[in-house]
């Protein structure tokens, strides 16, 4: 891999809503939903609601949600040189299977199309695009094993779509659900990145009565779901059966690394499942990738920490186990979240932006390299952008 | 402080049901509660339940959760000279206002007996009994503030009695309610030791269908519920009108470090909350203490990392901030949870407690005398065992 191509910026956390998707959002009278309000500076503006007793009405949406030509600007802004792209929650959630797959399909290609056609990274000696994509499958409720495979097939088969993002529910029993495996040897076998992103949160009483905008579902409902996911795969043998499946969990995987070794403890104390894995818990986050969308450096830098001491629990390491973060670093990609958190003023950068590359920035035992390779280097590796 | 004292292991995180109480749970018909059983080799067995809907029948209980001379040959087994001992959940919250206020005084006299009659530490130069304990009040709803004060009060007189234990429910509206304003003023003004603990954790749906024992809710559940809790205490601005207040969380404070930069980013971006607060949420986590209940050497380390760099965040600080782990592992306190987490199998020491110890012996950057602290040093002046 040359220098040049080391020193690409490139966002895995990025996400859109189709012309095809915003469509259906404003066509629907029940969540997840796009209406037309009058703002009271008598202002139209288009609100964004996709929970239920969602706080402050939704929030309010525009063309950096949907306009191919908004998020390359805000790419060339912070100096972003790739973005792989994906739909945002709720994904295709509440459809039902029919639909699902016949939409799952079409914004496939959509997604194709959003990226073949967009201009190579200047950046760079390779021939790179600055748009990839995580397509979607249609896991929803009965939907057949059959119906998700094709869409599979379908991803593979589009050059620019180097994954797939997924929700927690599965097709309505979570992502443990047995029935998934031939879905997760697919997956596997055609060495898609599976992002692993949050929507429901826990329930909604847990908030209290306060009015706290939308920071409690945000900051802790978010990746509380993704760590229970997270678990609930690890603890049904999924990455027993599937040790090469490129999970990516969303937001630097939750509360999964503080939890980790609790949850080890906890297991290896309950009849029920103390003897059903075939590594301790901990042995697993080594095999997980996680975005580096945590805002602080302390959080990357234990996250790495945790991915690297994944060794220790791992009975076929050669080596003497070291703890290193760079070894942990191999396994983060930058992201933004972009178009969700904008700043509440103007501003030139986006304060989310910047305060996830100063933390990349400023782990502690990362060396530039590392540093390098959460930034854009790891990415260009695990999306098989350049060979 | 002499070289002996320091020397001292001391438990903040021990449990009892005092026989008061599990005389209250054998009478009950509805969880919590304690039944007796057969097993199916015919032994009668006494179990625990206490929550709805709790895999396995609930756990079997037996003398270690009452009797004191269990609990001291528990601590002499593992060469605790001292424990701070607390009621288990769920406390008093099931009970009418009436009988909670009754309950809490009537405990809080037990559990005063029960530390003043222990014996005297041998271990040290200072007249140190081996056990202490955290009071009950009568948080539920419908109790009067008046009462709940006469109950700080009480705990305030009973020399042995040294802080209180509270969920995470408050009168009803959990502990972002205003009006426990007061009783956050009581105190603060007494330099009683708040032990926050978690118990209802968040909604068994996102557990799935699967049989995982008791691994989820604990493993991760509880840890929510105590994040959300401390979050909602934040929120709420009561650390800006109580800055004195001692909270100490259990679990190591859950996953709130982890998501510590995430939620400040969070209020940043919310206009509801972006102006509410004195401080970056970051700063209040410099305020609190956490047990070392982490069971892995990264985990406390980057508790102790997230209360160093709180001073970062402090307009007030006159030094430059230095990002020191032996600063952040004053606050942060040895537990077991005993009697809970006992070992599958017979062992000499439990896994649970070899395992916390070892990982404050393996935390990165902590000085011998860091090790001492988070092992003794600071839960005897956090409790002020000796003046």
């Amino acid at each position: 891999m040359s220098a040049t191509a080391k020193k690409l910026l490139v966002d895995v956390h990025s996400h859109v809503y189709l012309p095809r998707y915003a469509s259906l959002l404003r066509s629907r009278s029940s969540v997840p939903k796009i209406c037309s309000v009058t703002t009271s500076d008598g202002i139209p503006q288009e609100r964004l609601l996709i929970l239920n007793h969602e706080p402050s009405g939704g929030r309010p949406v525009g063309s950096q949600y949907w306009d191919r030509e908004e998020k390359l600007k805000f790419m060339d802004k912070h100096g972003i040189d790739v973005s792989i792209v994906s739909t945002a929650n709720p994904w295709l959630d509440f459809l039902s299977a029919p639909d699902a797959q016949l939409l799952a399909s079409e914004l496939n290609n959509d997604l194709e199309q959003y990226c073949s056609t967009s201009p190579r990274t200047s950046n760079c000696n390779y021939a790179i695009k600055r748009l990839y994509g995580f397509g979607l499958l249609p896991l929803v409720p009965e939907i057949t094993t059959s119906a998700a495979l094709d869409i599979v097939s379908q991803i593979t088969q589009l050059p620019h779509l180097r994954g797939l993002i997924m929700g927690t529910k599965g097709i309505g029993r979570g992502l443990d659900d047995a029935a998934l495996d031939p879905v997760w040897d697919a997956i596997e076998k055609a060495q898609l990145v599976v992002f692993l992103h949050p929507h429901y949160g826990v329930n909604a009483e847990v908030w209290g009565e306060e009015n706290n905008g939308h920071v409690l579902p945000l900051a802790l409902g978010f990746p509380f779901e993704t760590t229970i996911a997270a678990t609930r795969i690890i603890l049904s043998g999924v990455l027993d059966r599937f040790p090469s499946l490129r999970l990516l969990l969303a937001h630097s995987g939750g509360a999964l690394p503080a939890l980790s070794s609790r949850l080890a403890s906890c297991i290896d104390h309950d009849p029920i499942v103390a003897s059903r894995l075939k590594h301790d818990a901990r042995y697993y986050l080594g095999k997980l990738y996680l975005d580096a969308v945590a805002y602080g450096p302390e959080e990357l830098g234990f996250a790495s920490d945790v991915i690297a001491r994944a060794d220790r629990y791992n009975p076929q390491s050669s080596s003497t186990p070291v703890l290193s973060r760079s070894i942990g670093s191999k396994r983060m990609l930058f992201g933004t979240d972009h178009p969700f958190f904008p700043p509440l003023t103007s501003t030139e950068k986006w304060k989310s932006v910047v305060e996830n590359l100063e933390a990349i920035d400023r782990v502690q035992g990362w060396s530039q390299e590392d540093r390098d390779g959460v930034c854009g280097a790891n990415a260009l590796a695990l999306f098989n952008l350049i060979q």
